[in-house]
């Protein structure tokens, strides 16, 4: 019988227990501030991802030789951000207990919190690189404490001072950018100093956050907030060459929002670069 | 110096002392489990009221004949519904205790609970008359009580049996079309029993909540939740026509979701839909 | 050679010397106030009449049966709309000259009174026929007396009372429905007196105007300005069999815009009122 | 861990074995001649299927309650729409030959071939009820006797005169309304005589294939080739109602065209149908 | 009681007394010659503006340090250019008697004209930067004198030779680049010798003029007639960086056309442009 | 009589007899595996020109002093390739016979083939230049031999090894990237090799085939297969100039989509890559 399902990422049907990395969905924005939709993310990304090849001419590699699993996505209740941190910490802290590494598909960014919690209970030292156009350094909005736009202040809350690392910011309020000056690395608009950073957290235990909006708009507008000026998908490529070294134990990739990619260019763009991020990862 | 600042619904600048409706928005969608955007509703419904007229060929009536205040938007934060449902319930309460009508926009539909709570508060003998493709009358949604899809069964722990009248309900689960048997009036697909329903309430406060979703989709594509087999527009204007006469103490408009209203038609209906309601409120 | 160009409306490849019937476009819409693009009607309804049948089961007939000439579109400059209509004045004069039925394709609604000057100076017995959501009946605009919202009124100014019939109306402001009762006649949402009017016309030379958007949003969302609550497309193809016996000496059809189109049902449908319009009067 | 998959249209995860109904897609639209893009349809209709209910208020029924089994999508090459049947042909075949219904989700409307190709096989005596805007019944299409046009002249091809009965069809060439006298029952721009068709049928093997495009464009926008003046989604509801007693041996829902459905309506409104469809198969 | 109400561009509500910037907005495009819309760009910029930031991570300001008063929108008939031409020229003589700087927000490009008209009188040597993907020099489009595109024809009339300066210009008819070899400094593809001209006139009054097409249609595909081959996002903040010195009398933006926009991406960037033009002149 | 026309590329009115130059379209889209449409190419191109000017600042030169014949559009059945092969094969046959230059317009690439096999009769010393994202060397497609994912290995199985140029590939299968290795040059991800391949092809007749999805999806989001990563507009500007001096006796441009084109923006610079490309070749 001829039949097809389509339910994994592209290339991503291995069994729990062979694979190395666990792919999973976070569908979840109810914090978004601006333009919801990133709880479409994974799912898109999951349909799309049939129309690109499994073979990547950048890395000569091919996901058809690895071995990964596809977890589908977490239950996520809306409106209701505490539990839904809950749920992403404990899927997180299992595939972490079983020594794979999670890659997490947001959503919205809030979602990083949650699997920063759970890496941060196995490796104290974690220092996190964060790509990303805003800063994301309130202590709260509206009085929230839980929000895509406070999200790595409260990673910072958890892993202090010299921790955080941020690229490609070029958005935030004044207080943001002068509190950062004191207590996390930021490189404003470019990608420049990733080797430089590299350099100093190669002994660290690293969880990697890329929200896709470090993208420039007319590489991505399906996000949320769109901020012009902003990074191209082959400086992002470089990236994944440039960390790739690293001890990563946690990945997550959010702000991806389908509503708003009418041509479908951000979703591919999602695809091609999940699977560069795969091939890198599993080395 | 000529200028032209759009900032309320079109004919709606009396001050709040002399109004007798206050309309206001509640931008909120934190619940929304499917498609959110609702919070974008009452910027767009005064965006694009200078797109109708004042006046209505169906009551012959002028809204510039009368004196309403548009009080803008509510200020809610998103991913703490219960908060937002405390500014609504707040807000809501001080128009009521300034003998006013309160005429809130969503927002998804959960915006209602806040109003509810504040009209009780006034008028214990308070009925709701419920319009919606959908019973809402889960008990929880994937765990979460406050939900757009539980907002009636929230509004039946305060008002108990026999208070709340549905009209056009055409989808839910099993379990709620059989739990609203014994608890709650329901007319299935149409709008047949208003009358009857009408003469019911004739001598009691009533609260009237509509979810536009209970029209056609073809008629009214832009909503989260889109139902097939709805009702018509000159349907829903028969049904201001049948109210007409109660004692209204609170009243909603909900559910438009302007992202999925490529050609504009639903959020110009909701438009003339709420210079109808307005019309025939202020009489 | 294999070769086929798409530059007429299908079927309408007579030559204008064998022809009773001459199409031509009127690519106009500079005082359009709420969404300009009814400028792109005739080119789109062209091109997308190739997907629609020369042959209407409706009436068993067929477009290759007859002779039509489709003179493509005026050159309208944008921005001076007293020379455009004396573009589209002559042209339609040319055409009565030839003893042939001018059918403009809008364009905005205003273009009509360039062929109510042409006509009437042929006819000047002239009566109208109106169909819209609109009165169309202010005296000015802004200040401007040319506008696609002053038409009809500026059409009465050359033919006076009683020659104006308007069906389908549901929007205006307060002075034209009050300034209409006096000089026109019309009929209020819906097209139920279209025989009584056709009656009292039989006699005379007759013009019809059908502004598209007397129809429902549902059935056109591409339109400049939507009116919820208007006439479906069955009521407008029986209007077709009621005018058929009328001595029509000008006929157009306005106001799709395809712009605000995002399925196509707009311009096909045109299409195809298009078809039954021109296999109505050719026989 | 909380995983959820979607591969499988809402509520049908019965096995094979278990299954009277077995549900498969056929995304397949090389001969469409407008507006390709069926070939997303059966995809979609998974996908948006999770977000209507399982339960329906119309038949008081679950899908909870049976047992389907859905195949997923046969694997069909574009551009050859022979081997593209053959391989619908040998599924059905098999489907049937296990004593199950096949419910085939297309794809243009050529897919009907392969269908009936394999019932035919099995059920000699085979009638066919056809819901269409169009007649499909040229002898071939610019050459090609295997067209999205042809198709149920192709299916005349197998059962000869007096076997075809074809509802709701307003779009054709004036030949095919022509032979369509002598060859098939066709009831055009209405469902009004299917209650008659039941009766004359209700002793034979029927199969049902359904062109959604039967549906008046305000309703159901997202399909290749829209024809204004369709039926109304419930006058299509009360069909299946209609049809329940036959001995239905194959049916399919064709010609969903996700890509002109921006407001997503047309997928839900399908997503819908199929519930009902299935809900009333399965008694 | 909490509220809020959108009504001008974020941070701009200092009164008209006490701001040294008067933003408004020119909302007319009736002499659009190709796909019109550029009238609902001031209205989108103010809406959608309260997604950024008052902050520049770029300059290190915040509009909320400044003044900067928004006067809304100018009411200005469509289809009479000179009339909206002289309302424009009042309002902006106005705000120059006042010693203060006018910043319009068109609207189609002619908007420029009225705006030069009255900064001239008060400046009889006034110079014009003008950055465009056009010349707009023709001396007439289809007979008419005043059009986009013959804005700079007309400027030109009114300050003579050597006073425009043209920026990054792709596009024309090999009459105007001819013709402007005569009579205007033209740089054509680029950016490049800004620096240059600068120079040039940093002793005399300027103003400078702002057509978004300039920008490559990848970043701002909202606009009415898309060049490709233009220049980026950083390249223009660059420039406001350039003529920051300038003694700048006079500045617009315009041709945003918000309905070409389906991702939002292209009103966003002006928002943020518009911020880091305001954040520049306010020093 | 003002009468304008639509129907050729804007500026080709020349005759067949006097040009050098025959512009025809292939809409023909079967085999695309992913997203259909383009078969609606030409069509867009030829509507969409007439906002473009004859004249280019790039080059100097206008399409006015040439004299260009366009033919229209082949009418290619769909479903049948290698009918529609055959009809591409005869028309461009014919046109080399009358010593003209071919430019075809797609479509999908599967036209190429047709061409190639005629000029290769003409030619048998034929050197191809592909211009791709993809590398289009698949045996077979899901066991079809004509796909637009085959087409430049069916064009090897005519010319052989060493007679395939590719530039700007990024995806492929495993096995595409490896064997062609052995069999045709490609360079990969840029176009830094054309002035080296134009010296090794300078004595050989040459076929160059534009597949537009070698741009990089920001630049051109309306093609069926978006590749990110890809080459920019002057890019592909400069690569006009470099091959100037070839032998050119074949040229096509294809895989232009206008379907996933919301802001038209794909298809304009389709229009004026076409220009610059009239300009270049008729020197």
């Amino acid at each position: 019988m001829h039949e097809r399902k389509f339910h994994t990422f592209i290339g991503c049907d291995g069994t729990y227990v062979e694979s190395k990395i666990v792919l999973f969905g976070a569908p979840f924005d109810s914090t978004t501030s601006y333009r919801p939709g990133a709880r479409f993310a994974s799912a898109a990304i999951r349909n799309e991802s049939y129309s690109i090849e499994t073979y990547s001419p950048y890395l000569d590699r091919d996901l058809t030789d690895l071995k990964i699993y596809d977890g589908g996505d977490l239950e996520l209740a809306f409106g209701n951000p505490e539990k839904a941190l809950t749920v992403i910490e404990n899927y997180t802290a299992q595939v972490l207990h079983d020594n794979k590494l999670p890659l997490m598909i947001g959503g919205e960014h809030l979602v990083t919190l949650g699997g920063v919690r759970a890496v941060l209970q196995k490796y104290p030292q974690l220092h996190i690189l964060h790509f990303d156009a805003h800063t994301d350094l309130r202590s709260d909005y509206l009085g929230e404490k839980l929000s895509h736009a406070t999200v790595m202040r409260r990673c910072w809350d958890l892993v202090g001072d010299g921790r955080i690392f941020q690229f490609g910011i070029r958005s935030g309020d004044r207080e943001e950018f002068s509190w950062a000056q004191d207590h996390v690395f930021m490189e404003k608009f470019t990608l420049n100093q990733v080797d430089h950073v590299v350099e100093k957290v190669k002994d660290q235990p690293v969880y990697l956050t890329l929200d896709l909006d470090v993208l420039d708009p007319a590489v991505l507008p399906g996000t949320g907030t769109l901020e012009a000026g902003g990074v191209g998908f082959l400086d992002l490529l470089k990236v994944f060459t440039q960390v790739k070294g690293l001890n990563l134990v946690g990945v997550d990739m959010n702000e991806l929002c389908p509503v708003y990619d009418p041509s479908g260019a951000s979703t591919l763009l999602a695809c091609k670069l999940l699977r560069e991020l795969l091939l890198t990862l599993d080395q």
